[in-house]
């Protein structure tokens, strides 16, 4: 079958990958739609440094450290499909059902996040593997490319509720990528009134406006800090001197949620964050709850995710797409369809 | 009147400080013990570095920017003192009640921390001036040496109570000079079971385990998360390092508190503390409330401090006492006896 994968830091596109059995409590799908996400081009980059990071960490699972970057790599998390057949013994919705899940597989060997891996297949490809008791059907007749955004709104869901943002409070998203933008739909959803969002971008800081934030600022025009004065702030740009700069300018007592992806050392200067008592809560991914939650948003029409899509590729496509999404004023989220 | 005044980055005994007089609302007190705080040996020794610092930061109060270093700088915030004579239309206790304070003058033109300062007096002299508003008498007959400790005490409890620690879950407390002490008394009083203290002193460890650490690390003989898996980390070393350190090596979603004050610039991977979700929060002083807490919880023997107190000096020995500080092994808290 077809799947584009990571072959010495390029996506290369084949058509003899074999397609996957379903094992017990396994559920073979054929994928609908799956999003192209900011960590799988850093790691398409800088695979190696992810990993040596992975491996200096203690404290952590370390599934991902297995990876041989020598061999082809399968990846894509976000995504939507249809059941095509259940594995032996495993009762799963019907053939044809719309369904999402969160995006790991229960195998004999354990559990297998699927993100980047050299042996289980992602989203770009025409046909997975994905876990029966994870399933969730898709609602509604929601369009499939809507449901594999999911994904990446959870992730925006998760980092809000980790924030404790308050209807009053007003928060500060920096950087207007995809996942600034589900911030800013979750700030929106958890009725926060004082969204303001900062990018250099203007097509993205119009994008922010469309998704529901009520100010947008261009930082070349000066600090946000200059201009607001956020209880909570979500860094959402990941790039080195950041959350420095956070710590310098922010107010007293107020919360850092660090969302964005900064793989590099960093330069902080601890003092700023005692003398003002702030706090940074780091976060990654979501809970089950929070996926499923993102989905029924997506799905009652709470959340908007059509202004994100800015573009579709077929798995030959998937190599340049990676090339085009270096561009934020052209892009976006941009969606492989298999 | 007599004061150790820090001049040229050495503290120096003067016997020619006029005597302050107390405005409205203010009272005049006679010093009976003041600790010597490790911020106080930092700011000696790198005073224009705190100051640069203070005022490169946006978003908090300024005041103590207006030091001038060239100038003799009044300092002491950790003291017990007894009434002598309150200022016009002042309300306050008799003279010789012992009393205790937030180191904060109310002054005609503002509000004056009691820290660093070229005209506000502090403990460091025979006579200063207190709030009338914020005095609290010393209860139960404690020994005024005892109630120095207040402060630091206080400092130890509001980093306690912003860890949200829970009696169930083990705390890690790294750095055992007199905060890491006052912050293993506030989790014994808070009841945590599984209290663990490092340092590389073994005179620390031993004060440690009088303080309420239920185990002692020395980690020169390997990392302290090779031993234990804390839900809760309290930095109390304030060197460069240690907050990566502890991002690198700390269980998944615990909570690192940063109580030791970093000056300089520090490198952080943030990639640790996302792929763990790790919460840092970073702490200074505390609230009025706590600092009442904790004169209580000393002058009902709640907490012992009495073995934190390693020696005493009279105002022509602050000098010298400043230079053995810097030595772990032979002390923790030297209180000065005007």
């Amino acid at each position: 079958m077809r799947a584009a994968v990571l072959r010495d830091g390029r996506l290369v596109y084949r058509d003899d990958v074999p397609e996957p059995t379903p094992g017990p409590g396994q559920v073979l799908v054929e994928v609908t739609a799956c999003g192209i996400c900011g960590s799988d081009l850093h790691f398409a980059s800088h695979g190696e440094q992810v990993l040596a990071a992975t491996q200096a960490m203690s404290g952590s699972p370390s599934s991902r450290a297995s990876v041989d970057l020598g061999a082809d790599i399968f990846m894509g998390h976000e995504f939507s499909a249809q059941v095509l057949e259940a594995g032996p013994g495993t009762d799963t919705f019907a053939p044809g059902t719309p369904v999402t899940s969160i995006p790991i597989l229960l195998a004999a060997k354990g559990i297998e996040p699927i993100v980047y891996s050299n042996t289980t297949l992602g989203g770009y490809a025409e046909k997975m593997l994905l876990s029966a008791p994870l399933l969730l059907p898709i609602p509604n007749g929601l369009d499939p490319r809507h449901a594999a955004l999911t994904e990446p709104m959870a992730v925006g869901l998760h980092a809000v509720n980790k924030s404790g943002a308050t209807p009053g409070e007003t928060a500060l998203v920096l950087g207007c990528g995809p996942i600034g933008m589900a911030i800013i739909a979750a700030l929106r959803m958890t009725g926060v009134e004082d969204i303001v969002a900062a990018d250099y971008s203007p097509t993205r800081r119009d994008l922010a406006a469309r998704m529901g934030a009520h100010r947008t600022l261009d930082p070349a025009q000066g600090s946000p800090f200059d201009t607001v004065a956020p209880k909570v702030i979500f860094e959402a740009v990941g790039v080195p001197g950041i959350i420095d700069d956070v710590l310098r300018r922010a107010p007293v007592g107020s919360r850092l949620v660090v969302a964005g992806v900064c793989m590099e050392a960093d330069t902080v200067h601890p003092f700023y964050g005692i003398a003002k008592e702030i706090s940074v809560q780091f976060v990654l991914a979501y809970q089950p709850a929070e996926f499923a939650a993102s989905l029924q948003a997506i799905a009652e029409g709470r959340v908007d995710v059509a202004p994100l899509i800015t573009g579709e590729v077929g798995l030959e496509g998937v190599g340049s797409a990676f090339a085009e999404l270096a561009d934020p004023d052209r892009h976006c989220k941009i969606l492989v369809m298999p």
